[in-house]
């Protein structure tokens, strides 16, 4: 299965992934490359993979990423072959990417669960950015800017989670995830096994 | 919302409800009119509303039921009112109703939650069915080919719980009532008051 999350910059989107990961073992972050720079206290390969815009061209080019964007300036990209791998593995893959790479995940997919995260409310969200520090005035104006026009993609998305407590949020995404998983269109063979058990004339009552 | 919980006669329907709606004091189990006998330990008014053919035809005649099924030539039905009233203060409400009565409903909402429960296999169904020893070997028979002919309806569903584990079946239930309150689609308001909120001008950071 693949999770994708969304939301506007400063919900708590990074924070979120990482408690899920930490108590789903079996649920995989899928680590974005960008031609951003590290904030305070980012790790590469961790948080990000971070490249150049020289790199992040070449692996867009040769078409190794799963879906890219170009948020405020900076590049970001998914590796599509640690994700179709780990696929492959039966594990859960989860994606934190903006929505441009969501409608891109949403084209060539079609088992993606996608998540929205939102603030309890916008003046919320304008205070965690501020208190994130990270950002000058003016990029603080535009990712509130962008924030609204994200907002907009909301109906595209099948769940919202609202980030008020991280408790409450990381739980809504596990029953999510447990939901989805019981989808009658994710058990095809349950019930072509069951069909094929025969009638009650194949079966013993005392076996 | 209205959760749909449907499945084969003897996978364990009514202890799952039960269950569930201890567990969920928000959930309210909707008491359906039978024309069949109580079952030993059944109890009137709290399985069923136990009633004669006549009492039933007048009532489904007189449209007040939401859903009615004849199932093994017993009558089923669902009273509309006390749904109705439960859903308007905000209640959710568990229906315990066959395929038959599933499709009216799914006919007439547009907000059902509708869940398959699934024995682990037809086997083990048949033995359960067997074990009730309420039914005699020909009541056996019919009620296992009606499970056969049932489980075609399962592709209508949209989620299938298979209940091996008691627990485990109600771990998930509950999940699905989690999640399906994080739709999309269940918070038209909620994206309409963020987008209220207006522009960076009109907010203050230090609030």
């Amino acid at each position: 299965m693949l999770i994708i999350i969304s939301g506007p910059a400063g919900v708590g989107k990074g924070t979120l992934c990482q408690v899920l990961c930490r108590e789903n073992p079996r649920l995989h972050y899928s680590v974005s490359l960008t031609t951003r720079s590290p904030r305070p206290g980012e790790q590469d390969g961790i948080n990000y993979h971070f490249v150049n815009e020289d790199d992040f061209m070449a692996q867009r080019n040769g078409g190794q990423l799963l879906e890219w964007a170009n948020v405020h300036g900076n590049y970001y990209g998914t590796p599509a072959r640690l994700v179709e791998q780990l696929r492959k593995e039966g594990r859960d893959v989860i994606l934190e990417i903006d929505t441009q790479g969501a409608r891109q995940i949403r084209r060539n997919t079609n088992d993606g669960v996608f998540v929205f995260l939102l603030p309890p409310t916008m003046q919320d969200l304008l205070k965690r950015i501020h208190k994130r520090g990270a950002d000058a005035p003016d990029a603080i104006k535009r990712r509130y800017a962008n924030a609204f026009r994200e907002l907009e993609e909301l109906e595209k998305y099948n769940y919202l989670v609202v980030n008020e407590e991280i408790e409450a949020a990381v739980l809504n995404i596990n029953a999510i995830i447990t939901a989805e998983k019981c989808r009658v269109s994710r058990h095809r063979t349950l019930l072509k096994q069951l069909l094929e058990e025969g009638d009650i004339d194949d079966l013993s009552l005392h076996r």
